[in-house]
């Protein structure tokens, strides 16, 4: 593999000194960017781009050669998963995801496996592979998946939901069952990244995209409880060095202690807790990433580059920050405001460092 | 005015005892019900429901008819303010609220007016003053509006959105033009509540269902700010009685102490937020107001007695409590379960207090 050139997202995320706050954006390599749209209309399906290893490579770059970014991702789905334990992924034009078998019966729960990555997500291996041969060392590559709890609200409800009745039905009528179907997605989710780490990921992420819509109590039961199991599951060093991990629940920001304990290296932010708030909270012991709100890209250069500057300051000076935005870009922002705010991260947080 | 006769709801918003916590459901009235499907089905559209104060009332009434609730609320929409404001509110069938005239520009802005409550809401005051007629006594009727914020992202976006790309790109671009907005807004809110109070409502809601969108620094600018004003400009009694008034963010759980400040009675909870937690830091400035996930009523009877027992608990003893769900229960609940829920509370509840 060839020697690393930018190490700064990883330094960051160990908490190590860095000469400027790194810098990526969720969906970074997504439908905002107009290379990415003709990509995709070559590659025909969403879920057919996400299984071309050379296509996946392609737009995992695109961002890349735009941007000066500090990290690329691994162009993939979360829902790879739950496809490859064989609940049939599709996306219905206009609808978002959807699963032809969800997962509702004491009798759908048992006939759940736990895939073997290599092959039943080969492509996803060999996505991570080109892309490790084609970025030949320029950025880091993070690899990822779903946490259990986030992939089971889409394997009971059959696809995207609102109200999250069938699983909330689970979750208050049935613990028993779901705690099942969680446990087996948990050893499915740590094989699939331990294999991403194997094929060449430098830094894996978790993302619990509804996480945020449980209890408290249930929250820590059954998402964090998973997630816990899954980073001590994880292989924590590849090729002699150190795989960094970062968890991230979205409207999360009241559990960060607990997050914390789980030993992960970083924990993302929502754009909803202050970032200096959230790191009194957390000390020493995690880097945090984000937490701009990805609707700032709406506004012009200036605003961007002052919200960059309040969340630097709020953050303060030292080591163990990433910047990123909230959640993912959205496809209607115009990538040359995506530029001002990578722009703007990287001179303005200069003077934090060093 | 006929004497109040179960004026449990009241006390416990003012922190005084009582013999069992209040409970009431937000959307009590609504289509779980088959009453109120029967009744919807003979008004012809929402709106029409809303403007016809005779049916306004009878949906009203109809889960007190079934349910040893301790409060009523007035049947209606917190887009009637918008509405008239003159922006032209319509529901397109299964695609939910959406305005003719969205405000977008600084014209748009500028034109907005502050609606006479009695003649452009008439047929709210009108609902008002029937409900409580019809209700005899039997319980307090709540009235209600949304927060300026709130009310702000449907004018804007023109509808419900998923992103708000266009409120938060007036938020970030346009700050100015958004504080105009809001402010005759806000004026609106509370000329509104005050005629809804003069007609008879007995406490007020003001409902800040986007809030928790917000950076923690802007929700105290674009959402707090002008619910604060509001609660300051309200008529806080009415025929000798204390008007209390409960504020209400979804997802704003890590702002109570900042919504404590307005001077508002009491705060409304979701489940995303231990109660326990909620009232220590609150201390004794406020009533809480919550906080049952509504999806509990997907379980059994026994599971939902079970959670009502836990918050119950985590509330603990003494007054300032008043039970609810987290958000409005779902159109798809058994009213049976909410049967459970309701009776499970007052049950359970009678050892914490006395």
């Amino acid at each position: 593999m060839a020697e690393l050139k930018n190490d700064r997202f990883l330094r960051a995320l160990m908490r190590q000194p860095v000469d400027v706050t790194p810098v990526w954006m969720m969906r970074q390599a997504g439908r905002y960017l107009p290379e990415y749209r003709a990509t995709r209309a070559r590659a025909g399906s969403f879920m057919d781009l996400c299984k071309n290893p050379e296509l996946a490579c392609e737009v995992t770059l695109q961002p890349l050669a735009r941007f000066p970014l500090d990290a690329a991702i691994l162009f993939s789905d979360i829902l790879t998963v739950p496809d490859a334990m064989g609940l049939g992924l599709y996306f219905a034009e206009g609808e978002g995801p959807r699963f032809e078998r969800p997962v509702r019966s004491a009798t759908d729960v048992e006939a759940l496996g736990v895939p073997d990555p290599e092959e039943a997500l080969g492509y996803v291996m060999e996505a991570v592979r080109v892309i490790r041969r084609e970025l030949d060392g320029r950025v880091p590559l993070i690899g990822f998946a779903g946490s259990p709890w986030t992939l089971a609200t889409y394997m009971v409800e059959g696809g995207s939901s609102k109200e999250f009745a069938q699983v909330k039905g689970m979750l208050y009528d049935r613990p028993d069952l779901l705690h099942r179907l969680l446990s087996t997605t948990a050893d499915a989710v740590t094989l699939y990244l331990n294999a991403q780490i194997a094929a060449g990921a430098q830094a894996v992420m978790i993302f619990d995209t509804w996480g945020g819509i449980l209890t408290p109590r249930d929250y820590r039961a059954f998402s964090l409880n998973y997630m816990a199991r899954i980073v001590a599951g994880l292989q924590r060093e590849h090729d002699g060095q150190r795989i960094p991990v970062i968890l991230f629940t979205k409207n999360g920001g009241s559990w960060l202690e607990a997050m914390a304990d789980t030993g992960a290296d970083a924990l993302g932010l929502d754009w909803t807790t202050d970032i200096g708030e959230a790191r009194r909270r957390v000390g020493n012991r995690v880097a945090l990433q984000g937490n701009m709100d990805p609707c700032l890209l709406y506004a012009g250069p200036d605003r961007i580059r002052e919200e960059v500057a309040t969340i630097l300051e709020a953050y303060g000076p030292g080591p163990g920050h990433v910047f990123n935005l909230g959640h993912g870009i959205h496809q209607h922002v115009d990538p040359e405001r995506a530029a001002a705010f990578i722009e703007a991260v990287h001179e303005l947080s200069a003077c934090m460092h060093g």
